[in-house]
């Protein structure tokens, strides 16, 4: 059956791509391209679906209005936080109603495509600071698409999987290590730059799972190589 | 208090607009140009805007995917359906999850803006064919953004106003002309043309609005006189 990955090219979503796969799910992959600083990890996602001869839709969107520090540069990236403080509260990184916006498309997606399904790499553990993220969230989704659209009206669920939502880190690099996510082309940092800047949220917690998990981060070894 | 208006320049979401005036909003006017074929609609919507000195966003989004007779040509528009017929089903002119999207993007809006609602010309009554426009779905989405926002984890609550979902197209045309609502610049067609076709589900149902007011459409005077 066919199912629509709501795909970044980060660590999470890819490994969310590759457990649709494991579970003998047709990917189509959706990606969307809201104006994010660190559009590197579009090129990272394209690399990836091309690799799997993957249909990929990429679709860019304007959020003019801003509001994150992830589509404005004029709002600092917090850096150098510990694991504590970064899920502590609902970061400057949050970007105003993004997995609302991202999971609607989706559910576009999907019922054009006759999908019964959406993989979506949320993470409530690791990251709790974004409330688009939590396992409330995500069922109030399912049920408004189960209202709002023709597919529902019809008696077809469109069904969200978040395989990642209750993993830790750790468990999300395992877990991609077993599927062999090509972790060396998946992309974390926030930042845009040729390498990843280390001190970001997302670099923070990248390297706490595969510290924590006993595995070294491929993207690294490549980035000291070069 | 600041308020977002899903505003497509059309008689609905045009009559919306004058209401959240007419009860003391400031309202920020949204219109998403998603490829529909009429995009002579969002002509309108610029007029009125501008007619009114409000900030207005214009949106360009992409779905390429298709899945409409609003936005692919390929599938025929439905013509010369009786009023019956128009509220019988869904309808080809369904875009897919396309109100989940609006609204999700109106959220993003109203979230950075710190508004407290979001007006939409959601209409129930004559025109029940499109699952997001009914209350169920509307319910569905306030919750939606109470658990998934910044704003309703801090309790801020986000409200949808639908002022229209409960009246007849009459009802709204009395009630736009009676807020001095522009009807000549409001544009209705699912066709893009010079002249409105007179023919689609759309044409048929705001004649019938007019004719059941007993008010003439400006508009087809306009278009008389041209």
């Amino acid at each position: 059956m066919k199912t629509i990955v709501l795909f970044s090219g980060g660590l999470d979503s890819t490994t969310a791509l590759y457990v649709a796969r494991s579970e003998g799910r047709e990917p189509i992959c959706l990606t969307i391209h809201y104006g994010q600083l660190h559009e590197r990890e579009i090129t990272s996602a394209k690399k990836i679906a091309v690799s799997l001869r993957l249909e990929h839709w990429i679709i860019p969107l304007s959020l003019p209005w801003g509001g994150s520090a992830l589509t404005d540069s004029e709002i600092a990236l917090p850096k150098g936080r510990s694991e504590k403080e970064i899920s502590k509260e609902i970061p400057v990184t949050y970007v105003p109603a993004r997995n609302s916006i991202f999971l609607s498309l989706a559910a576009s997606l999907a019922e054009t495509k006759e999908a019964d399904s959406i993989y979506f790499g949320a993470n409530a553990l690791d990251y709790s600071g974004y409330p688009d993220c939590r396992p409330a969230f995500l069922e109030a989704f399912e049920e408004l698409i189960a209202r709002g659209t023709k597919a529902g009206s019809e008696g077809k669920k469109i069904r969200i999987i978040a395989p990642l939502l209750y993993l830790s880190k750790a468990e999300i690099v395992r877990l991609g290590y077993e599927l062999k996510v090509p972790f060396e082309w998946t992309w974390s940092c926030y930042e845009g730059r040729e390498t990843p800047c280390g001190e970001c949220d997302s670099c923070i917690l990248r390297a706490k799972g595969f510290r924590e998990a006993g595995i070294e981060d491929p993207l690294m070894q490549t980035m000291r190589r070069a």
